[in-house]
């Protein structure tokens, strides 16, 4: 796989190469633009939002200023939501989003972002960029007019605040859990009732018992949907861990007409500029939760893995949605059989070295 | 840490964008560049050279072929473990190297490569990305009048191929171990002799009973020592995982110098297309790995965990090691303790979500 992106970029570079020579001239020829780039996510979860920025400026300032992008939040354009619709439309030129924001459009616009029982951040990285994955979701996203990039990971996320403790399967029968996607119909599978609440309102509905239970992020985005310590009041049970999602990527997505017609140093900027921004976005989030985690636990949230049966229970449902899915979807059915078998081969390795290292250092760090 | 380098990076940028508008005039302006990268890997490894042509060709694609990089291979202009004295010296302009081939100039060059029981990949990105780790190498490397980023990493490593089974700590008494720098030292302390040996002659030395294991890379690499049976056949024991090397980091490092003498959109190319080819290089080994373990286990390795009383006994003597080298050398001190801290947190974090999502993926793949 390594050997076939390598090859594809070679041929590239030396197309690129052959027309060289006559830099100066070029150079003179590249024009200035000025696109506009919708985020999907709120200036206040600060990781995600700068990533988008992180993006623009390196665009910027490897073109020399040439090539400019204006990074606009939600709502100052359109809603978050719509990022790729306003993409698709023209109304931006660019967004920053979760694909699986479009679920509802394709459920398959869910694999690239995460599935449950899915991929770990570095899994999914190498899927996208060495495994086909990327040249699939572009194939998904060619048919609403865009084509986009890996631009950040969030980790490995949370399994969310909880009122009550769970202490089986059983325990989430009737539960009232935000959760959405594909994590909401497997959730339904087990018993409980996904429900849509913004962020605004988590806190109140807990505190109500209009909602049982709240996934949301990481511990660095967890702590910001209250700082007051009310969430950990009202649901203090802080499980591990996110199933559903073992990763989530973070793409960025450009109009694929307006992308096709720049030039060409400008469509490699935008590459280039989105896997730099993937890695930071991703060492950010690394870097951060460790503290995030002290203070929430300070703050009163209780630590607690969701329980094994409660686990398995999960992902023999998370199979039977598949399955339901891939009966009517055949889209869905090709993208999630191709990330599926890569990730079989990617744990049959990392059960083998990455594990068995992290499992050392993890029991040695336990012992002091 | 998030928000210390998304800040830097927004001064960064203002700057650069208040010196935006006329951009036709500054590309004008923008030079030709031709640089020289020597790499210190061989074409045989693939994966990291091709991580140099990857770099190489990004930073010509984002410039419009401006700013061309041309890569050697070891040999063609210096040796691989003197890249970084060519990039010192002038002879070259920049170098795709582990830094830790520098060990025997000053210890402290292992940290940024990888430490025994250091980090994972992911964390050792983070801890350079947003953790302080990679000003510190730089810190480092001006004192050889070099400046780097970093561009790759292997991921976790092999524990190697050995001729006899190794039962506990004990039985590396006397075992002549192919192994450098701070690995060798651990060794050391544990009984065994390091040996440095070329790649041509190790399956020679297996055979004749001159050399009893042999440290390579991971899968990929390892499967390239020899193609033909007669590794497996001489030491077929295959150890994990390499606990000298939980990730191993590349770095490409540039003449401080001519890199500062640069329009600032070439600095910027240059360290945009290194985290970009960070990204890709990990990308490839993830991919590619799985599939190589299958095949050197078909042709006769045996896969054997390094038994937990050696894995101990290595930790105590690694910390020895690392005691020693303090006692001497403040700066090794100062870059092992900064990086000992946030390895502390990291794993804190790891051992809740990544770790345990990890745990049951394994097991469910285990079953079938």
């Amino acid at each position: 796989m390594g050997r076939r992106r390598f090859v594809t970029a070679a041929a590239l570079s030396a197309a690129g190469l052959a027309a060289g020579g006559a830099g100066p001239a070029r150079a003179a020829e590249a024009p200035e633009v000025t696109w506009r780039l919708t985020s999907s996510f709120p200036k206040s979860l600060d990781l995600l939002y700068g990533g988008a920025e992180l993006f623009a400026r390196q665009v910027g300032d490897i073109t020399g200023g040439r090539f400019r992008i204006d990074v606009f939040p939600p709502g100052d354009i359109v809603p978050g939501l719509q990022a790729l619709d306003a993409v698709q439309a023209g109304t931006v030129d660019a967004c920053q989003t979760q694909l699986d924001y479009a679920y509802g459009k394709d459920p398959a616009f869910a694999i690239p972002t995460a599935f449950p029982f899915g991929m770990n951040a570095r899994e999914q990285a190498a899927y996208a960029l060495d495994g086909g994955g990327n040249d699939l979701t572009n194939a998904l996203l060619a048919d609403y007019g865009a084509i986009g990039y890996p631009a950040g990971n969030t980790g490995a996320q949370m399994g969310g605040f909880f009122r009550r403790e769970i202490k089986t399967a059983g325990d989430l029968a009737g539960l009232r859990i935000r959760a959405g996607g594909l994590a909401g119909r497997v959730l339904q599978k087990l018993g409980a009732v996904p429900e849509q609440t913004a962020r605004s309102e988590i806190v109140a509905a807990l505190q109500g018992g209009t909602l049982d239970g709240v996934t949301w992020v990481g511990p660095y985005d967890d702590a910001k949907i209250d700082d007051t310590g009310k969430l950990q009041k009202a649901a203090p049970f802080y499980y591990y861990p996110g199933w559903w999602r073992g990763g989530s990527m973070i793409h960025v997505a450009f109009n694929k007409a307006r992308h096709d017609a720049l030039p060409e140093a400008f469509r490699a900027a935008l590459r280039t500029a989105a896997l730099s921004t993937h890695l930071q976005v991703q060492a950010s989030y690394d870097a951060a939760n460790p503290a995030a985690l002290k203070r929430l636990v300070i703050a009163g949230a209780e630590l607690r893995a969701f329980p094994q049966d409660l686990l398995e229970a999960a992902f023999k449902a998370a199979g039977d949605v598949y399955r339901e899915i891939s009966d009517v979807n055949p889209r869905f059915k090709s993208m999630l059989d191709a990330a599926m078998a890569f990730r079989a081969d990617q744990y049959l390795w990392w059960q083998v070295s990455e594990y068995t290292f992290d499992n050392f250092m993890i029991r040695q760090r336990a012992r002091g």
